[in-house]
């Protein structure tokens, strides 16, 4: 492949210009930001903490949603669509969920040239103006359950460090709110959901979660309990990725959410709220991406295939016939392709570009391979380049692009399960972290032993997972000293 | 159908609770906000202006924005997402434009405990924040067309008389925003999109619209022109339900995006923005319902058919048994369809509670049907039942679905047809609207002229039809008594 190395060679050149300029390991954090910059997944807005979603990480949210919204909705959740404006009055309803939400609300105090009588947050989470709405609507057992999601964006203005995709003060997610006339139907559902998360993440994503219930200290305002999904990220801190919450009757009462049921008898209600937001993206960016650029699970890859025509002045027409050829029929096939024939770049250049944005396959053409009905295939998780009859291709590039999938999962689970160790003491956990793990501990599960820890290490409780080993009789909280009552995982988390 | 009658005397005792108590012809307003809530399409939040979509609403604004979205990504438009906030020096960079929307801005001044530095508005439409960001991305002839679209919320914080679906202080809404290298390629997106957005209404919601563009007076804050959708109410008023925006190099100029041509020439591009929003629905809503209820046109019913058995004691188990079969097969064939087996409610009240809430298909299901493999249609744009053999309801009802949707269409067409007429002087157009109707006039296009006849009238320019007959020469502008240059429709708008 001279034709490409020659190429190659112009688009290093100019890799400085466009590539990254830092690796992964030397500086995670800038590695991240030049990445979603550079390979044009999103941008920054004149507002600081509010970014641009431009198409190729767009596209990425919209499966996210198609699939997540078809489980859903065969499931009986039904889409709905409530304002984003919530009174303070009505905010302040619920005195756990105010105090956690209070200090990251955005006000709206003027309508066009007037001073509104009553200033409005912009919903930092819908509960309060949903269960408003709830308590009108639901009368008896008849009108249970209710399940609702609504697919919309969301403002916490945020005083710590934005990142995008990560941190955000405007930000895109799904939240469901579900009303149940009993604790069981509501506790299944919260794990079903979590279920449904489980399954989005590994089909779409290739990305392997920790799933398990949150500490009392790190549950939901206003929860019983939460459930989350949690990633490991290379950096060896954890990220939430999405919440389940259990609000038992909490919300009912404060909302009065009320039915009768068949003997007339009048009950609270039981709720959850359930949420994944565009978070998901940065969890996928981080998990797969290398020092080349995003590496793309196929199946929410904008561009899944480009094909890159070697236009020597020799045999440009009959290539770039040839090109479009296969352009064309691979779109047919419902695969995303791109053409890129420009003639203003070189292909080692274009070859950088495509690596950059993470297009999970690259074909090239040039005339020899057109005279050997062939063409190179370049998969963008694997070193090697193939050669592979043109015949062959409609049939192969599918194959590949699912392979890529499953190579990406399990390499992200061997490093997630290989990253989690057990560990007793608070030294033994601070080492595991120091070394960009996560520590499986016994626990009391104390709110004031976690606050301290934290304070003295920056070290969390993430969540306890749902598959627990029997704890050893006796065993001892690695914190406090006193009787471990489960198994619970620790890290830094973003 | 004796049973059906007896259910139904029931189901009329409880229509002053819960079904329409004033009929289109005698209070229009009154019916159409009783309408949409006592069918449980919307219902009102604690913030003025603000409406929550109901399942069944916002399940008719999924199936507009899947079907419109297709066709614009099926002709090269991506979607994307940009912050709703924007700050205020930047929302004031385009003087028109500004100046048309600054009355009705919400402005957020305060995130979390602390007075931000600038205050940001929330987004009244997005030109000014996507376009500061197209100025950065835009560099080479080879960045055009860029052809973005975001579906999202809009805040215009209205004074007048604020009415669900039609003029709300948050609604959502589609808005493409394009860059063309020349002024041809954008003129012709423009009427593209126009056309776009007539086979929505058409193919999804029954409703014919009249297209054509707007007088200087009535066009966007910052466009060249303005192309538009009119839709005429049953109240005689139109309603403008989407434009489609040829901005020229306006915004080009203010923002400074330019491009590079093929000669290394500087070039401002030109531009074109256009939407539709949930007024689509209003459109719909108010064209096609009836004093009974909603008419709900079959592709957008989220319940399609509504099967009612009749459960009579001596033979409640085999007819409920026989409807669940009926439920299942029709499920698995695609259709949207609902079983009613309440038994805490009669027959009667099932199918007034169906109507108003404008299932196309009503199947009642009693003992002696079963007996003879039967059951009873209604279709709810028509007067008559009518008994379909249970072995022909798969092949039925797509087909009675389908013409559904040609007569309601139909319909609403020849009522627009029949309610435009020619009018050459202000009495005969005010003579024209006095009876619900819309006049084409022949104008001079003066913005003096259109002022002074709204304000004495309240009458004012809709659009100046694609479809031009020719003016006879010398021909008078009917207000000016000029020459007119243009037929165009005069009438009262919402």
């Amino acid at each position: 492949m001279n034709q490409a190395n020659k190429g190659s060679k112009k688009g290093q050149d100019k890799k400085s210009n466009l590539g990254l300029t830092v690796t992964k390991e030397e500086n995670f954090s800038e590695w991240f930001t030049q990445l979603i910059q550079k390979s044009e997944l999103m941008d920054y807005s004149p507002v600081s903490g509010c970014y641009i979603l431009r198409p190729r990480s767009y596209f990425i949210w919209e499966e996210i949603r198609t699939f997540l919204d078809a489980k859903i909705k065969a499931d009986g959740v039904e889409n709905c669509y409530f304002p984003m404006f919530i009174p303070e009055s009505l905010l302040k309803k619920e005195e756990d969920h105010v105090e956690g939400f209070a200090p990251e609300v955005a006000w709206v105090e003027t309508g066009g040239h007037t001073k509104l009588k009553e200033r409005l947050a912009i919903r930092p989470t819908s509960e309060t103006i949903m269960y408003d709405s709830y308590a009108k609507w639901i009368r008896s057992h008849n009108d249970l359950p209710l399940r609702l999601n609504q697919w919309c964006n969301i403002v916490r203005w945020e005083f710590k460090h934005c990142t995008p995709f990560i941190r955000l003060r405007e930000f895109l997610w799904q939240e469901g709110h579900t009303v149940f006339a009993t604790r069981t139907e509501a506790v299944d559902e919260a794990h079903k959901i979590v279920g449904f998360y489980v399954d989005t993440f590994k089909e779409l994503l290739a990305v392997p979660l920790l799933t398990g219930k949150k500490s009392d200290k790190e549950k939901f305002a206003g929860a019983e309990f939460s459930l989350s999904i949690e990633a490991l990220m290379p950096d060896g801190k954890a990220l939430q990725a999405g919440t389940s919450h259990h609000l038992g009757q909490n919300f009912a009462k404060a909302f009065d959410i009320k039915f009768k049921d068949k003997d007339e008898k009048e009950e609270f209600a039981f709720q959850n709220s359930w949420g994944i937001s565009i978070r998901s993206l940065g969890t996928m960016i981080m998990t797969h991406s290398d020092n080349k650029g995003l590496v793309l699970p196929p199946k929410v890859a904008k561009t899944q295939v480009v094909i890159v025509p070697l236009l020597f002045k020799h045999a440009k027409e009959e290539v770039l016939a040839a090109a479009e050829k296969l352009f064309a029929e691979l779109k047919a096939a419902g695969i995303r392709v791109h053409l890129d024939s420009r003639e203003s770049h070189s292909p080692g250049f274009k070859y950088n570009e495509w690596e950059l944005k993470g297009v999970p396959i690259r074909l090239e053409l040039g005339p020899r391979d057109l005279e050997n009905k062939k063409v190179m295939m370049k998969v963008r998780d694997q070193d090697e380049k193939s050669s592979v009859l043109m015949a062959d291709l409609l049939t192969a590039i599918p194959k590949e692009l699912e392979s890529m999938h499953e190579r990406m999962y399990t390499k992200a689970k061997d490093n997630l399960e290989s990253s989690i160790v057990k560990a007793s003491s608070k030294e033994e956990v601070m080492a595991a972290v120091e070394e960009k793990k996560i520590a499986l501990v016994p626990w009391c599960g104390s709110s004031e032993s976690e606050i301290a820890f934290k304070e003295e290490t920056g070290i969390q409780s993430l969540n306890a997972p749902f598959d627990q080993a029997e704890l050893p009789a006796g065993t001892k909280c690695f914190l406090t000293g006193n009787k471990a009552v489960r198994w619970h995982l620790f890290g830094k988390s973003y």
